[in-house]
């Protein structure tokens, strides 16, 4: 018996007749000889409906009860997706994370999964029931009620996949698939028929905002292939998984990311241990650094470039301030205009040629570039905000036409 | 350090303001130096939208996923209030049923509670944590979620306070107490400072309409001091105990129930058992009777005539009627408007001369009494339907003029 974990989004069950459209997906599944795990999120925007209560009583609610709050909405769908299920007349029962066996960390709003204790489940399966259990949330050693925070019904799916040796795992959402570039953007973008699952952590990290990163890493971990599809136009959507197909393209992927602060540090003291000073000083504050470019400056000085998220832009700027005399550095400087544009594709590495493709498109458009970031299975450009669409489809054009 | 337990229905949370105010009371009764459990139930209408919710999907849900669903409404408003009181500074937790340690039976939609484990509450207590519980639910033997069918969170608190030995239970409701009428039937009706658990009781069954029945039968059996009062008007309500005052009223309320049916069997053969079999058939269908009249008929026949809930009128008839050979009946007769009055006292007992004046009361106004039923605390009489409120303000009149 092949077992089926499906994942279906807020806007999957966001009423009633987008449920009983869930409960067929389900019960087709079934159907066709499959055990199947459903793991639901709260119904459309019912998570923004509990927020608001939340706020106009105390915007500064403690974590633990803003995770018995929210935790609430996906109690409800998964009992209306239970019954519409049993209306069909099939076997089912509903499970909330703590019954599911999701056991989790302390960390409120943001909690870790630690283990899932599966046996309930398992014992279910066996009889053949449909399962449907609510996504994002988990109970910690106090058996106090915890959320996983973004992404977290997507890593609740992959992780029972993984704890229960699931054939795949379906994470049905708004979109059909994963695209080599944004399709609203790039009217000649192609969907993918699969991707690795490093392809799709660059990817995601980039902004394609397909896939939460977490539950990208989590099925690499644990080798669970993840098919990203659309509850509503019911075609085969883009496999993840370890190695895609082998005659594939050169690049999977085109990615642009607008949330970017570029911060360049002026005038450093040439000195070993001050790049060190610099960076783990953002490093105490968890800022994360993304592209760094190092030149030399005059006199004995250099100039040091970085990118952080454009969250942690005045917050980078504040510390680096601060702590001017104690660093050496003269100025700082934060540019919050630019965008970064990338190429994925484990293709990459075994032909040549693929950077200076990029660079050709983006020159033939009179697109400047100012950094340059490189992995084995990526390249990063930073370019001005108001070139990234053109990029993108400058990119796009020369690698897929 | 005294506990108090304080129970705050669904009108009482019903938006942000209710909350506050609920809130309020909360800390103050914990700032005069007790420790508080409060037991909530789902803010004012919100089951019934979640009802709506499962009927447009499936009218025949399982009461299993009914439970599922209804036991969200409270976990949203113990979060709210927890998140109201932690905006006062004050050391708070809400618990679902089941971290409070409700156990129940696997009866769905009308468990039983079987135990409750207090350790979790009983160590956030020894803490003076604020202590907020979710009315109406538990879980099951098998860790379903079950909740604990109508006047659920009444019993819950009356059951909080037992296992926890608190001092008191207090019920804040939309009424500020137990009156001797119904006021707005009754101009002069008197709220009263306190009750016995034998007279509520009779009060409850007879359609007072104040506390259910379950939650007074379990503050009797575990000696549970409770005060029903308004969570408005923040006035002393009245005391449900072992014992009311000594000198207290001979009669401690008039209450009217109209929802009756008086089912007549005519020409009963005269035989030994005869009665039995009619009652037996009837206890079979669960069906309760409450006042039995049995008079001589004609030709060795005798008649018996007997009230029963309006609800089960119909089906005790149709039971009768097929059974009429049987049990040897001629025929059966169904009357719907009728209305049973009551006056109920403790004091009763040692104070002969209360039945005369209520029938005195009725014979000067005119009002046929058809049968009467009397227990020691107790008297009631059933007559016609559009009789029943001049019948309660005249016997009010009579006993407390």
């Amino acid at each position: 018996m092949n077992l089926i974990v499906q994942k279906f989004g807020g806007t999957s069950v966001a009423d009633a007749a987008r449920v009983e459209n869930v409960a067929d997906i389900i019960t087709e599944t079934y159907k066709q000889g499959n055990n199947v795990v459903a793991v639901v999120s709260a119904q459309g925007k019912f998570t923004d409906v509990l927020v608001d209560k939340a706020n106009e009583i105390n915007p500064k609610a403690s974590k633990r009860e803003m995770d018995m709050l929210l935790s609430a909405g996906e109690q409800i769908s998964v009992a209306l997706l239970a019954m519409a299920i049993e209306k069909r007349g099939f076997p089912v029962k509903s499970f909330l994370g703590w019954q599911a066996g999701f056991q989790t960390d302390s960390n409120y709003s943001n909690a870790r999964i630690r283990t899932i204790k599966k046996e309930r489940i398992e014992n279910e399966l066996a009889k053949r029931t449909i399962i449907i259990v609510a996504g994002f949330q988990g109970i910690n050693r106090y058996d106090d009620v915890t959320t996983l925070g973004r992404g977290g019904s997507d890593t609740s799916a992959v992780a029972l996949a993984a704890a229960l040796n699931a054939k795949k795992c379906q994470i049905y959402t708004d979109v059909d698939g994963v695209y080599t570039a944004d399709p609203r953007l790039v009217k000649t973008a192609q969907k993918l028929d699969s991707i690795s699952y490093d392809e799709m952590l660059e990817l995601a990290t980039l902004g394609a905002q397909v896939l939460h990163n977490r539950s990208v890493e989590m099925a690499k971990r644990y080798n669970v292939d993840v098919e990203v599809l659309s509850s509503l136009t019911r075609k085969p959507g883009t496999i993840i998984k370890e190695e895609a197909e082998v005659e594939k393209m050169i690049i999977s992927g085109v990615a642009k990311d607008t949330s970017i602060a570029r911060i360049s540090v002026l005038e450093l003291v040439d000195k070993p241990g001050v790049a060190f000073r610099l960076f783990s000083l953002l490093a105490k504050e968890k800022i994360n650094v993304d592209i760094i470019l190092q030149s030399v400056g005059r006199d004995g000085t250099k100039d040091i470039t970085f990118t952080v998220s454009k969250d942690n832009g005045a917050r980078a700027v504040e510390v680096l301030e601060q702590n001017k005399k104690n660093i050496g550095i003269k100025g700082v400087v934060c540019d919050t205009n630019c965008a970064k544009v990338s190429i994925v594709g484990a293709g990459m590495e075994s032909n040549p040629g693929v950077a200076s493709k990029l660079f050709d498109a983006l020159a033939s458009h009179n697109i400047n570039i100012d950094m340059v970031s490189t992995s084995e299975i990526k390249i990063s450009v930073l370019i001005d905000v108001k070139d990234a669409d053109r990029a993108v489809v400058a990119i796009h054009d020369a690698f897929y036409n």
